[in-house]
């Protein structure tokens, strides 16, 4: 059974005694939230994971590290630290994107070295075998969609995005659209081209049953993936995307009969002002199915900083009900990330997780508030070891940035002999 | 006669022509919200300024850069370095903050060069002066506090922060307060201590008429400092911060009343769901005043990234209201900044008030808005060094990266022949 079905059965797994205690509550409102679908716990039976997430209403805000190989950029071993440095500053997620090479020794390896939930884009295998048989990525067969999607949960994939609301109708408006990026989701552009030379109805969509069963099977969390998402700022929030995402409360109501797990994806790139709106109506379209979004992106005008840009967005849609945030590394829109930009993007969107874990916490109470505490009373007595404890980063650049400190003073080479904190404290003891 | 006496008399200065072009606005506009206090456009007479600056109400968010010699570090031509790079990358104003070496030959220096508006804490003077000469930072006279407004005046400082809302009901909140870090403004610490010291109320606000008649004189617009801004998110928004803010809304009333350009600044420190109150607050009791943030600081685990940090709840504020955004440095509460961090720090503050313009902004009118589509457009057509000029960064981060793209193909080392925008011009075209 999934978590699901006996969450519905009143039945609490151990998995959700262990998100509960993650998350600081009773393990009751867990079971609750996951049989009514607000909450999901990805956890694909063939995957043995030590610190399974719960991801959803009333939980922290999570986030994803995407990695994977490119054509141009084909390293397993480089993929692999990727995702050991994931793994080593705490990431909640790992998806795998990879695009060229051993796909499945890819995925198998990092679903055996994952503590956490894996996810995946299965789609995009029958792409790169189209295209490494010389065809164009599109060409490839019905079944291949579901056949993939098959290969996937039995490798231990945790969560899986299918393009499954792009249907025909959403197709059509792609033809007629006034955007400037028409679609900039791979899975999305793929599934569409599909149906427009084949002149057929999404296969995700017409055998949907089929991916609900297994599902069922190997306990699988869908993510409906937002293959029409806005792609620009100057595009943010059309009917394009609002067809589809019709489409995908239809698809979560069905999901939730069939006790199979199911989020939602969101956008992509939003002027500032349209981020909360587009949470609400998600939340509203898809009767609270936990939101999972890329950015959003608030400006585009800052290429080699959209990690920034992206946890200025994901912090206010993560303010408004935003459940599970993907990163974004420094590279997106320019190249594939290395290492170290992974970590990079990593760190920035767990800031913005942060930021919100810790104001949703009662005051003293929770542990993403009591990191803040920790950190100001470890300010407060200069104590720059401790601080390091409470850095998100481990500590590394206030290490760093330390080095410009004189030796001789417990401050800091800003203040110096005018620092505020000081200055008070000596006057109000005197 | 100042901008806001002009204002009320109906007259638009060449300053203010000037600013509503920039602004894309008519001059109308400006001039009603400069008369009505709910625009500032800081210009001393002494200063020779290429680029005035509109803060307020309807005019897009502008970012403030600090530079400074500390007793640490104590390089003249690292600051002016730190000030042109500044300039390079478009700053739309300057503070200098030196607490140590030719402090008044810098801020001539600095406002000769500056074609923004210059501002400063003149207060950091008279601190530095009594700590060179041995004594106690809080060491000084009450006539210095008087004297060193002055001499920033002549020297064309346009707009001068003044801790005047530290008042003794405010102090006496100092010794009762349950805040981990009590104070962590260096002028509100200075002008607190020197009051506590001294068993006197604030120079500042019992001379108040003094300065508003020096401000007169030069068309000095006032900065109302936040001595008591929250250092910490576990401190945000308390009895202590809003007491002062109190105070500001009087003296906002009287410089008014007396023709002089005043605005106010705000938070510091804040758990994210705290900041769009506080902007919404600080709007009410100071009756639209202009606001100023230095940040805020939406979480404190992140040491080494608080530009980053700040860049999101600068965007949040700016969102709901903030007018003036002072930039953050990735070496905040740890060093004094390099002349790298200044640029990090610029570039970051000017992504959060580029996304909250381009928000702003009605479709299709307004340049940031028109930066958007622009940068969307050159994305489409693959456009590298299209897309290099629309980056906030003058694309060095972009080229940057394509350094890891193989010269052969037009897309990146991303997505290589399964990217989105290619295949579905492809088949829409086909």
């Amino acid at each position: 059974m999934t978590q699901m079905k006996q969450a519905k059965h009143k039945i609490v797994t151990p998995a959700m005694e262990y998100v509960s205690r993650q998350e600081e509550v009773n393990a009751e409102i867990i079971r609750e939230g996951i049989a009514e679908g607000r909450i999901v716990l990805p956890h694909n039976k063939n995957h043995k994971m030590k610190c399974p997430q719960a991801i959803g209403d009333g939980c922290s805000v999570k986030v994803n590290v995407n990695i994977g190989t490119s054509k141009d950029y084909d390293d397993f071993q480089e993929e692999l630290d990727k995702a050991k440095t994931a793994f080593d500053y705490d990431t909640d997620a790992i998806m795998i994107l990879s695009t060229w090479g051993d796909l499945r020794g890819m995925r198998r390896k990092i679903v055996e070295m994952s503590p956490v939930p894996v996810g995946s884009v299965p789609i995009y295998d029958a792409a790169v075998k189209a295209y490494q048989d010389k065809k164009r990525v599109i060409d490839f067969s019905e079944k291949d969609f579901i056949q993939m999607f098959k290969d996937h949960a039995e490798d231990g994939i945790d969560f899986m995005t299918i393009h499954v609301g792009v249907t025909k109708p959403v197709v059509e408006k792609i033809r007629k659209t006034k955007r400037i990026l028409k679609v900039v989701s791979r899975g999305g552009a793929i599934v569409a081209g599909w149906m427009i030379k084949n002149n057929l109805e999404n296969p995700f969509y017409s055998h949907f049953d089929e991916i609900l069963s297994i599902a069922q099977e190997y306990d699988i969390t869908l993510s409906l993936g937002d293959g029409m998402r806005p792609g620009a700022v100057a595009d943010g929030t059309d009917d394009l995307q609002l067809e589809e995402l019709f489409v995908m409360g239809e698809l979560v109501e069905r999901s939730r009969q069939a006790g199979v797990q199911v989020m939602v994806e969101g956008p992509g790139h939003l002027p500032i002002d349209q981020v909360e709106m587009n949470v609400k109506l998600a939340k509203k379209i898809t009767e609270n199915a936990p939101f999972f979004v890329l950015g959003p992106l608030v400006t585009d005008c800052a290429p080699g900083y959209d990690h920034i840009v992206s946890a200025i967005g994901g912090a206010i849609a993560a303010m408004h009900g935003t459940d599970f945030l993907c990163y974004v590394t420094p590279a997106e829109h320019v190249s594939l990330p290395t290492v170290e930009d992974v970590k990079q993007g990593l760190i920035v969107s767990k800031i913005a997780a942060q930021a919100v874990n810790a104001s949703r916490a009662a005051k003293f109470k929770g542990k993403a508030f009591q990191r803040e505490y920790k950190m100001a009373l470890a300010r407060k007595k200069f104590d720059w070891e401790e601080q390091a404890k409470y850095a998100l980063d481990k500590g590394e650049k206030l290490k760093q940035y330390q080095q410009r400190r004189p030796y001789d003073q417990e401050g800091c080479s800003m203040c110096g002999p005018f620092c505020a904190i000081k200055i008070v404290e000596e006057i109000t003891k005197g």
